[in-house]
């Protein structure tokens, strides 16, 4: 698909940004939620692994280079007012900067705000020690 | 639970709202994304019935309260940096003011937007011809 194909029904916010909630495609799991731009969109529709848009750093954020916990693009998907993407992807190991598998990992149960996941593998597994203590991009 | 206890883990925009992803409890659905504000959130909390927060109407959005498609909380759930809310549901009828049951109802395949869900109410049923022709909040 060309890019404005999709784009023509997109409409970003001022920053050029669009949410994008990840679920994986067969559990229906809800793994994260990050921005594209323009630039993150086009190519992970041209290559299938999700890049999305990093605020932090202000750049393109290849989901997994550094964690090597990538995303296969399943399907995209927009929403009526097109302002928001469903990626339906594949998920390499955990989502989540923490090491769970999804950032969704806290519930209010019984009026208490409750952990429902561990984490499947420690920070520094994902990043290295020298990663620092900031909110790593995997 | 306390109000306190939610808020003290969101970071809600400049603006005072959180989004919120809404997703059907049994089947995975993802339906809609919305706004909450701080009494939208304590209002679903309350009362088990979502209610979120228009920016179009600057206003509390009891989902339902017009159409009748409803959304019952089952679970609240919070991400790992608190700027973004899931919500699992349980939907009655269809969550989309296009009257389909979710609004992500167009996907990218085969390099072509489609749509891959149809109405299955219309939205005359769903608010009525006197409500006009703008984005309805069921």
């Amino acid at each position: 698909m060309s890019e404005p194909d999709i784009f023509g029904v997109i409409t970003p916010d001022a920053q050029g940004l669009v949410p994008v909630i990840a679920q994986q495609h067969d559990t229906g799991e809800v793994l994260m939620v990050a921005w594209m731009n323009r630039e993150a969109l086009a190519e992970t529709l041209a290559t299938g692994q999700v890049c999305y848009f990093s605020r932090s750093r202000n750049g393109l954020w290849r989901k997994g280079e550094t964690s090597g916990q990538r995303q296969r693009l399943v399907e995209l998907r927009v929403d009526c007012d097109g302002d928001t993407l469903l990626a339906l992807v594949d998920q390499t190991g955990v989502a989540c900067h923490t090491g769970r598998r999804s950032c969704f990992y806290r519930a209010v149960r019984q009026g208490e705000l409750v952990e429902i996941a561990r984490p499947l593998v420690s920070p520094d597994e994902l990043y290295g020690h020298e990663h620092g203590h900031g909110h790593s991009h995997g």
